[in-house]
């Protein structure tokens, strides 16, 4: 129902990536190819990371991000080495800022793409099991900030995978003990400001588009007229919902049910496995 | 932190009301006298009913009053028997559509000036007192929010005044046990379409303003150039967090730790009690 | 790049007409089939009539007209027995409320679909034709308001065919001096209150579709679930920029380069001439 | 009506000046002191330069100051040798993003506290005066953009005093044939992003206030509990509408009819005479 995009590598101007590539989100924003919804036009969200800020910088808005001049502002004169950026199409939460990705928890950010089924349904169960001391800081009512919020509850500032492991299979749990069937279907964005996750997973086991950058030698290759992206290093890392440009081997698919993990030094790629509880299901 | 305003009685073109008075609501929310905050310009609201609808409209903004077209456009169009009007001073909480008042739940109206104190201590503890049914309604995060839909688990379709009563003896209880010394600071309006309930009250007993208009010929004078509005009938009632005009004699103020009922025949004006948990404080 | 819809008849909820059916214009936002763009989401307008008021009311937003909430309170609670609502799609000036349609004069109300083309080189020569008394009141930057305003300084109060056919004629002949092949591009609807007339027009006879209801026998098939649409005049027309529902019969386009009169006794179907200046082309 | 700062010296962190100080212009924004209003809620911008960029960035927003989230964010992850902060509360015009100072064009940035008087009665006089290659950039409806363009017109980019002297002299040349006393009110400031101007003038010689820092020394005393602002070298300069904070010796007074020249090397200060055309008052 969304489209969102993660970039980590040499510091580059936000908008080489967000506005330069011929489908660019902010294309997708009008015409996504590859979502359930064509338009995503219910509000946007940037993120950055600078070298000096102890906390990311967010910027949220509920105007679709196809003419949004403060975003196009923001994007061309601010360069950063880490960034999410998501537009968003609802699914019935209200279109207002604290709806709006990435969701920011201390030096954390987080971006969905899918839905909580029925989530009317399940949403106060959910809220109920946020840790209390985090549950003031749930601003919004969009099934992804409370996905968030669980996933903190869970662990995830320790262990990321385990922490989103452990939400999933306790969303699962608690939407299947309501009749749901396929209670969750999602791609997960997050980060630290070092490392970034990005998961694939969703209870049918058809679950939304994901794709990662090949190695920047492609990268380089699909910008060949951006002088400044020819000097990006090697470890450099685009994850989206869908491709930015059309390439040959540019792109490949983070397989069904899987998460990546970027970083300093070999990139991970493993198998994503619900846990859940003892007496789960 | 806000003002608000309600009108029960002949039907009006709204802006007669919530524009012309020389210190009207729209003026307030630049010049607000008895207020906390001069400036009350944090978004506003307007809830109208009408002989056909089932249930009364609302019209959200978070653009400041004072310059909203729309909103002009709609107070200069719209005839209506019963109205609220609220602008807002935030106490923390977003700037949204979904944190204006009137809050409704089915032909039920809401608004609140004041606050809960210190409510991310006790925001978990009152949202999980909300009904599992009524729980998913909460969009957005403002603790007058809250209250409504405390208040509307504790009966409020049934007897508003003793709902209220439970709602607040609930707040202070729950704020108590967290240290909160005045844990609840409030007026608030509340309508069925058809009885308008106006409530006073505060912890520390010292509450934000509330006046009701004394009869109608005394409005009649206030409008003296308004010949629309010399027709209005005897029954006709407005209450407001502080005076429209300077009209002696125009004004009562709702006495400290009280609740006036506008009803047909006549309007009552009671002591407000808040009741406690057998086991409570 | 725009789609609109104006109605016309026996008094009604304006939701009825504007997100009922099946293809509504509010699916239109999101979903055009006919339009030069599928998505419009850069603002829309409303504007409505009532018996009482000497002018009509307009409102204006720059939300996508699919998740504005104002917009369906306001359409599920006023009726009206003539308005007109149109969604835009920029064609490059800014996303604010004074580009929005209906532009308003007095009692008039003024939609376009189109554009000029290379607006930018003849804004200057067209606004500096604009009546000096009338051109204060422009205050957008959107070439259709332009538009409006010239079809009022060439007498669009006194006759409005008349007025049009200048106005385009007027810039056919300012475009062709600036070397702009086809200068200009429309729909247009506009209205008194009382007669509406709807034009189709294009410098290279190539027009935006435009089509109107056939009788309101056919309106009464199309919604022959809505029991209130059961029981208007057969006097009542929808006329819009793409048809609302598929119904054979239902919808007839209105011809290349013509006009439409819908009025109290018959109705009028005219060919459009621009009206060039003696020394123009 | 509005309130204005400028910054130009070492590069700091744009909260350090827009936020920190006791009275900073987020704080005028609801409770200024010497301005013709009290509250400027009708919208703000920043504008502000990097060392790579070729244009300044702005950012507009038609929220309140103060509560406009995406303003602290990028005001607490920015940091700029030279920025222009603006806070409006409209005379008339519409609250829109293309009313909102800073105006760019090209390198130049311009910010304007005051009006024209009657606005609407010159404004087309004005308009036409516009050099036709810079008129289709006016997007607004504001007087100050107009005063920019013209300011443009005349050569703001050879020389700005000169220019600025001789869009004064025209804007009430123009002004008294329409019969307005005292046609202009003014404190400007504009910057191509290397020196800064600073006009203070009024037709009837009694214009709104403007004060300039003294010298860094004093700022720095000013921001004892600011370490960063502890390194500014001796020639950062901040100009605003009224005082930070209350310290004596802090601020000087712009004269009346008077500009200052912020620039590498000595500062100037001038009388500032408006130019009139030959045949002019």
């Amino acid at each position: 129902m969304c489209r969102w995009l993660a970039y980590t590598g040499s510091p580059v101007l936000i908008e080489e990536v967000l506005y330069k590539p011929e489908h660019s989100l902010i294309d997708q924003s009008l015409h996504s190819r590859l979502g359930a919804e064509t338009t995503n036009g219910d509000g946007f969200g940037l993120g950055w990371y600078d070298p000096d800020a102890k906390t990311p910088a967010v910027f949220h808005s509920i105007e679709p991000a196809w003419n949004d001049r403060n975003l196009r502002e923001v994007a061309s004169h601010v360069e950063s080495p880490l960034f999410l950026a998501h537009i968003r199409a609802s699914s019935g939460t209200a279109v207002q800022q604290t709806n709006c990705h990435p969701f920011r928890y201390g030096k954390w950010l987080w971006v969905h793409n899918g839905l909580v089924r029925d989530f009317h349904l399940v949403k106060r169960d959910l809220a109920l099991a946020v840790d209390e001391s985090l549950y003031p800081y749930i601003e919004g009512s969009a099934d992804s900030e409370t996905l968030f919020y669980l996933a903190l509850t869970f662990g995830l500032e320790d262990d990321p995978p385990a922490a989103v492991e452990r939400m999933v299979g306790f969303v699962e749990e608690v939407g299947r003990r309501h009749g749901i069937e396929h209670p969750i279907q999602m791609t997960i964005g997050t980060t630290n400001g070092k490392t970034l996750w990005a998961f694939r997973y969703s209870s049918e086991r058809d679950s939304r588009t994901l794709f990662y950058s090949t190695d920047m030698r492609t990268v380089r290759e699909m910008y060949s007229d951006r002088p400044r992206l020819q000097e990006v290093s090697d470890e450099t890392r685009i994850i989206v919902s869908e491709p930015l440009v059309d390439l040959p081997g540019a792109w490949n698919e983070v397989p069904e049910s899987s998460y990546g993990v970027v970083q300093e030094g070999e990139d991970e790629l493993h198998e994503f496995r619900p846990v859940y509880s003892r007496n789960g299901s």
